[in-house]
């Protein structure tokens, strides 16, 4: 795991994802690996670390997460745009070198069966909760996290520091046909 | 209502929150109106747009949610973090001029009888699709978009430009503390 890589305490997994990044969903299935974008994901509870995410039937990730019951999502940064539309765009039914095509590299983490994709700023290891019902009508799958991860350059102390980081690692937020906002300035409003 | 608002096609209305802004909700039940900030909405289809929201059983929102079967999602700005905040913070239950003392101002859509918050970027009307079992176990709304509107400064032709608009019009994405991101700039990837 790279040198810059720290667990983020489970209370404050959601912020990984509370201001609503595109993100990227993987799994891991029967030997294949699958990675593909989402920016439907969304923290759903606190204690423990739930969220929405959702996968579109015409997957090859959906299928790895309904059978491994596992995935990760993870958070990609200005740097994988590029990636993060093309792991969006194609699919591993159709091109079976799909990661090695979108240049995507992949880590394991020790403990959990799973791909994490590398140069992300946040990971999270998650279980899904199964709620057929929701699965088959909207697509919606829901995740309890059972492991997080941050970039300590970006992410520390339960706080994103972007504004002080590399530009490269900030956040994506898709919007449609090629473009994405990056995350920007921060603001504080006195409590 | 507002000179500069106009109606987004129902197809583009997914974009209004396909960047994962932190919004407000406002419902309206028995001539009461409320509104609360929501950090957990995300959208769930296109056509026709459905959307996710996150509403905790203490709020007064919620209430109003499940008794009128209606409500709006709206997309606050940088201009609006304080009132974001504050209506985030603050409960109808113990303030009865909550919206007064957070500086909210309604305004009404003629066919909707639903209070919009007046200095958004963007308004979703959406009619509730009842799940109670997602409502109790995961406090998860879905609605569905029946009347999806925007601000031409910001939002025109289908597409946000924050990177031409004044600042103080972009979306507001809540970590915690009081601490806001600002969106940032845009990025093309190729198609």
């Amino acid at each position: 795991m790279d040198e810059h890589i720290a667990p983020v305490p489970m209370e404050k997994a959601y912020r990984l994802l509370n201001h609503g990044p595109t993100v990227l969903v993987s799994a891991r299935h029967g030997g294949v690996d699958d990675v593909m974008a989402a920016a439907w994901a969304c923290a759903l509870d606190y204690s423990p670390p739930k969220l929405t995410v959702v996968l579109d039937r015409s997957t090859k990730t959906r299928q790895l997460v309904e059978k491994a019951g596992t995935f990760v999502i993870q958070v990609p940064t200005v740097a994988q745009a590029r990636l993060t539309y093309q792991v969006g765009h194609r699919s591993l039914f159709t091109d079976v070198d799909k990661l090695k095509h979108c240049g995507v590299s992949l880590f394991e983490v020790d403990g959990h069966d799973l791909p994490f994709v590398s140069g992300c700023s946040a990971w999270l290891a998650c279980k899904l909760v199964p709620e057929p019902h929701n699965q088959e009508t909207y697509d919606l799958f829901i995740g309890e996290c059972v492991g997080a991860w941050a970039d300590t350059r970006v992410f520390e102390d339960g706080h994103w520091n972007f504004e002080r980081a590399n530009p490269d690692l900030r956040s994506l937020h898709y919007i449609a046909g090629g473009q994405f906002y990056a995350i920007g300035e921060s603001l504080n409003v006195d409590e």
